[in-house]
């Protein structure tokens, strides 16, 4: 299968090609920049042999579409927009790494993302690519939406309750806190080394873009208007995204009822390990994977049910679960590519 | 002053150590260690200048009682209680870094601490030693109970809207990030640099052993039952506590009414700076200062008032508080020895 | 090939276990442990899939070798010793990555490791395990002594050099840096992150122990007794080695046969990738790999050439090369498990 | 003593904001940017306390020097030519903490700094600020250039071996390690967080720019031509700079005579602390302080003497050097706003 990546340079475009060489079923052709003169693929990623010849190019989309059958977007959100039409236009399956394509709702996406859509129709019919919760359509899907770090840490973590009507859907707290590489690569002073050495905060406190995607996630999924409050923190680390969710459960609701709903639907899930009551996931635990670490526990004397989750933003969050995504599509094994070992 | 340390070669004595140094009203005399040679201070502390000649020595309680004023008590939980005892009996002014004289319920202290406590008589007359909120009980207090990290960070943020009357005391929930300095300098396979590089996780959900204290401190000035849950996570940082709590208001209740809250009783406090609404607080804003920095706000679609607190953990968290409390009730300038620059 | 880690909890022998489950011609058939209750290998390493039910457990090394092939001695210095000798006796081929059998000189060995030799006899038939330079001897050993990490560095990087007769063998400065990683797993004061976050400082100043190391591999390749100087720095990260050596080129050597030094001995070498001229290693460029990068540059004012090499201590610095080594013992293809993506 | 700070944004210019604040004889007239708005000091240094009114104002050079007798000018080099000229014109003490006028010798200003000097005339005239070794000429001096970091790591390490004629000023190799905030605030892409964190590499290797000046240095305190290798390495922390330098001793020279020479001429230094032989320095122990630690130890077989150097790059290696400049040009005590505690 022949893959091409549109944005190869961030860390989104670069994990994926780390995941992809190691493919047994794929072959990079195009990968893109809108830089001027190529740029090897080692001089961004020198951990790869030196067989590696792949460069980076300004291949203009029509060429890339021409001989590419998969086509990863990795452009800013705002930017994919137009890339993924193109691509769609010309008959490609198109997996969207941006934002541009999540939201149903294009006024959530106007209002957070302050651009107008352009293409409604197109936006209508993308598949939101959260496998554990949407695999067949996912299987049938020729653009597939790529879910958000922060979303797929979070509904990965809620759904189960809401789905199995465990907790009160309107009394919801996401407190998030996630690596650096999630703010992506470009140099920005709030994220210099000396700045954010040994330091740690809350940032758009109930403002984050991502708001408006773990409502509609956990509301495809519950089946019930979703209330919430997600306050996103920054750590002073690479990599890794931990959730701590709090939420109300319903009257008379056990540990044990709790567990089982996220044994249900994730035991047979390659990528979700769910750890029980009373053990709690690290971001070591997830770091280079594509596994979602999940555990949970009760509180009987408060009625809250507390559940915690860890991924990679790199990975889960963002080019492992594209490359899930892929291979679902494709029928190829679901953990080609993204085994650890 | 005379002023001893006994305990002196943990993170606490250390940073205690350095602040009395530059204290204009007070002498060390003594500062001691279990170890059998004698430690100069420099060893630990190698950023002080060699006029410093100081040692921690295995002095006796009583050569220490015999010709120090004030008892700066850095021992372990459990291990001070007994200290504190001969200290007070020689009578001696006892500020005590422990949990030991902290906790009223001495069922609580019992079940969290896993230890009866001997003093029953003498940690009823201890006086916990939260300035903001205990300042004239400090004032004249023989034995000050020093607040413990979490706490302080927690109960600062959180008392004013309880006292106001302005959220639900049964609908809390506190989310903390500590720096690993908090768990102590012993050595610990599981804060090697190596293992904690990188990392970042949730620990004793539900079961750390401060909740007690921040319910007692919380109920203490509210006066009201409160129900909360607590969680910690470890940092990969050396300082700072930051605390995200999470509360419900009341019915009306306007984001003005929450921020007047916090400037009425903390408008005159010399080290606390409410940030105000939607602005709030960094670890780098307090590090190496005594200050606890807070920011809130309010959203009104899930009637959620967020309070973001920040603090160091070794000096408004541990060894500032106590020189502070040291200032209350000898009648020193609140700020001596406080000042950042 | 059935193999068994001995000592598999340390960083080494996770190491091993990480890379030999991705080894296609290898079973792992005991890990072994002093700690009488077995070990979950997911324990320590969780990012490796549930579906690895490997424990270690503290197996006899009688029932070690009853049933295994290949043993990899991943045992403190001056521990391995006697283990080794019992697994050669029982006629099994003995990877010892300690440094109990690398020293030819017993004297030497005795003097830096602080205990007599036990098996003379034994020592005189190990065969050092540095590929680059003795991949020879290596296809017919039973006794691998598998290099240290600083030797490794160093000895890679200086060896074309001496060999090719182009610098001064009694004028060397080897300035290395290391993660902390090599000082291993055990809990140590120094080490704790509160401790060494942000810090940096020379340490056992030409007083360690792989001293005899470096000189021994360097006078075997280069027939000349070389004179150096050897200071290790504690870098605060977790992984790598960046050595910078200072050598004193011999008259009218040019950079160019510098250059021509590296590519004669390493153009084919799977694992070592030489930069040129004026190009540098980064440690980021070798993380997770087995590889070793060097760059050299000459001054012609001073008469000096440096190079720079860089690895990562766990993998080419111990855990890699000795599948490296096992691999070219063995005769399976010298990259399998040690390939990058 | 009324002083300006022109360019205070950066982290030298606010690294002598917080110095200057606890300093007893100066007053903070004019903190200048050419940023258009004013900027609140507190907003770069959140640690001050709400009193510190301070704005960083766009003013202009004729406003500053109207009403400042001391000006700091921490401009980036190359753009601080000019303004130094304007303020000398204005008859103001200078302190340039820009390498503008450091160099004697235009010719490698030129080279190195890629551009022509405009004022020979001024540089001639300009004294070198190292106090240890230039004290005199500074306490008459109206233009003095502060020193590089790296150079006062390395001159203050080897300036006492060279000038008491102990070591071969022909064969010397420095190599440093410093923290990030050495290469300035503003954005780069190469020391973002998620970039730096857990790398570690040389740069300008022989090329950087303060090799002129080191050289100037160790030329004119030991009277001697030197020649050197010099390699920068980038430590993945804020603060500090290690320096390990490689000397070659002359015959007969003993370790006792080597700590001689260094007892000798700083024995009476405030801000050097020689530690001794066979004891070394450490980041940590100068962090935050004015301090450079030494030490030494003298290798018999190899002829070679090692000396390693640390200071706070922002403090030692720039601020902290600028004021104790001031403070003995003003007779204050030397140590005025320099201590720890």
């Amino acid at each position: 299968m022949k893959c091409a990546i549109i944005g190869a340079t961030g860390y989104t475009g670069l994990e994926l090609i780390r995941i992809l060489l190691r493919h047994s079923f794929v072959q990079l052709t195009y990968l893109t920049t809108r830089q001027k003169d190529p740029i090897p693929v080692r001089s961004l990623l020198p951990v790869l042999p030196e067989s590696v010849k792949l460069e980076i190019r300004n291949h203009s989309f029509a060429e890339v579409a021409k001989n590419s059958e998969i086509i990863f977007v990795c452009l800013p959100h705002t930017e994919s927009m137009a890339a993924v039409k193109e691509f769609r236009d010309a008959g490609k399956i198109v997996i969207d790494l941006s934002a541009d394509y999540r939201l149903k709702n294009l006024k959530a996406y106007e209002k957070w993302y302050k651009t107008k859509h352009q293409y409604p129709a197109l936006a209508k019919k993308a598949v939101y690519g959260l496998p554990e919760w949407c695999r067949r359509e996912i299987q049938t899907a020729d653009l597939i939406a790529n879910p958000g770090c922060y979303p797929t840490s979070a509904i990965l973590a809620l759904a189960p309750l809401l789905k199995a009507n465990l907790v009160d859907p309107k009394d919801i707290v996401i407190d998030s806190k996630s690596g650096v590489s999630g703010a992506g690569k470009k140099a920005n002073p709030a994220t210099q080394y000396a700045e954010l050495d040994g330091d740690f905060y809350a940032y758009k406190v109930n403002q984050h873009q991502h708001v408006p995607e773990i409502v509609q996630g956990l509301e495809m999924i519950g089946k019930k208007k979703v209330s919430l409050n997600f306050v996103p923190h920054l750590l002073p680390i690479t990599r890794g995204i931990l959730t701590t969710a709090y939420l109300k459960k319903k009257k008379g609701v056990t540990e044990g009822q709790v567990c089982e709903a996220f044994q249900k639907v994730y035991a047979k899930e390659p990528f979700i390990r769910f750890l029980g009551a009373g053990k709690f996931p690290t971001l070591k635990g997830v770091n280079g994977t594509n596994y979602c670490d999940i555990g949970v526990t009760v509180d009987n004397a408060t009625g809250r049910t507390i559940v915690i989750s860890a991924i990679d933003n790199l990975i889960k969050g963002a080019s492992g679960q594209a490359v899930q995504n892929m291979n679902i599509r494709c029928r190829f094994p679901e953990e080609e590519g993204l085994k650890v070992w």
